[in-house]
């Protein structure tokens, strides 16, 4: 699945707003004083390891995010629900008396719990030798600075909407990264993906019988990604797209033809062996965050020449 | 700042890629069999609660990300390049025998470390009462299955982006999502950070002087969301926006004029007033994420109405 790297277990089939639904399976509780995204990404990540019973509905798993609980009543209110209806309850709450509170609770209570913060901000403070100030992002006076990270992220966003689909070719110099491949290749998304960790990307189409854009190959090489994928799952992709689109088969001609898709991926491969300094990336079976892992790897690689292949920041 | 809420730390200023540069401040190593995603957002939520020393660079912290670790050697080497460069290391290893040895390991050397997925995948383990996998996500024959929850991310990311800045004002029925507020409260960020969680979500930016689309007017007004911002943080964006896009002052106009700002801001107040069914989100001080987390509780609130304002998935 895709995910904005909150929800990546690929095995979450709806979302739902009935709480009838929901009576059925075992329920997961996430209480945050901030967003409740770092919880929920973490359950995402956690219910991969159990996609085997997941997908054959065998165990249904509903998850309830409560995002800014920074009052302890409010939070005694959830874990007793959470009690009631025998959920367990997974948090993050950056006042270690509220974590405290939380913990005992679920305790008392006899629920599972996990606190999701404390150790990692327990371990950094032993680290970095500094006490964590144990005040949550939303607590009033703690807003976020416009820094030149904001900003720069919102460019990339900006730049990366505006380049979707080879517009405008003459900017690909402007991109960090410049993805090709053919259609249903997943370029959009990923570019997008990327967009959001603040990188510029434009993606330019590969289609038979239509010229690439003269500026790619005039731009750094080095910032070229060619995106591939196994001509059968191409082919499931593209007929899920006519359908969603509503067309009907003869409209679609032969987009999604297994000949025309054969032909298609081996024009790309063509041109992928002509640039072979474009790396190529496999994107069958990949959820989207897990290519741009791979290819956020190689970029950074490649401009880092460090001893071990890293993504390196500075906070 | 805006995160793909894989990096949620305000703080974190810049990325880089120079060795020289990470030679001051203390080293995070995080370790991932996948992505490394959820180790980075994990390690990007618990930096917050160091801001009050990052920010005055009292506490320079580098993160090192090293993604598909999924054999021991590497495990290993990575572990002893830690302890060569004093960074403390936080993992995410499906095998437990991984992470058990990256346990010990990391004992051996002395340095600190952290397991994020352990706990929460026994915790709910005990819950569901069923034993996890413990294969890692991208494990040969572990593919992502092309699910509807998969296409329906990608058509959101489409439809968001031919959505954006006002376009199509024909489509606004098809969206679950309607942001208007005026140039720069975060509307397009905002926009695509909600595609990705699965939502279709239409921008229609409020200027002065220019009619709203009719059909704004039409459709569902549950779906229909005001952001507003404080003036004079607006004019900052506005300043910013101008410089980035290489504007001088003569050319903006008014565009970031305090006045104009202010008329503008007082506009879409009176829309807001005139259509009291949309909630008016505050955005000032907000990162993207935080402004998603709010409105999307609104949202699921009123669709929903639970005795406690949650946002629920089944998986
Ligand atoms: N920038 C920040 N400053 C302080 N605390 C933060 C920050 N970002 C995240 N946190 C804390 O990390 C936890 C997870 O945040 P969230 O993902 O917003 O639920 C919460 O307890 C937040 O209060
Ligand atoms: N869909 C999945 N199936 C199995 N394991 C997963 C899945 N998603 C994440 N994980 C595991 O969760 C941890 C964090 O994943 P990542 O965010 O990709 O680094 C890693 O140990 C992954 O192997
Ligand atoms: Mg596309
Ligand atoms: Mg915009």
């Amino acid at each position: 699945s895709i995910s904005s790297s909150s929800s990546t277990a690929s095995s979450m089939v709806e979302r739902s707003d009935s709480e009838d639904e929901m009576m059925q399976g075992k329920s997961i509780y996430m209480v945050s004083d901030g967003t409740g995204w770092t919880a929920e990404h973490s359950v995402g990540a956690a219910l991969g390891q159990f996609e085997h019973c997941l997908v054959d509905r065998n165990c249904a798993v509903n998850t309830h995010l409560f995002s800014g609980i920074d009052d302890v009543e409010r939070l005694m209110e959830i874990i007793k629900q959470a009690a009631k209806e025998g959920a367990m309850v997974v948090y993050t709450l950056a006042d270690p008396a509220m974590a405290e509170s939380a913990k005992q609770a679920c305790n008392v209570w006899g629920i599972q719990s996990t606190d999701i913060l404390s150790p990692i901000t327990e371990a950094i403070a032993a680290h970095l030798g500094v006490s964590p100030s144990g005040i949550p992002r939303g607590a009033p006076g703690h807003s976020v600075p416009l820094s030149d990270e904001y900003f720069k992220r919102i460019e990339a966003i900006e730049f990366t909407i505006k380049q979707d689909d080879g517009a405008l070719p003459q900017n690909l110099h402007k991109a960090d990264i410049v993805l090709a491949g053919v259609s249903r290749t997943g370029k959009t998304p990923l570019s997008i993906y990327l967009a959001q960790k603040g990188y510029k990307v434009a993606n330019v189409p590969i289609v038979m019988g239509i010229e690439l854009p003269k500026t790619l190959f005039e731009v750094d090489r080095r910032k070229i990604f060619g995106l591939t994928i196994n001509p059968f799952n191409l082919q499931t992709i593209r007929r899920t797209r006519a359908k969603t689109l509503g067309f009907v088969d003869t409209m679609t001609g032969n987009y999604s033809d297994m000949d025309h898709v054969r032909q298609e991926l081996e024009t790309a491969g063509k041109i992928f062996a002509q640039n072979p300094t474009w790396p190529v990336i496999e994107v069958t079976g990949k959820a989207i965050e897990e290519t741009a892992a791979v290819l956020l790897r190689l970029y950074h690689d490649r401009k880092q020449k460090c001893s071990m292949p890293r993504i390196s920041k500075r906070y």
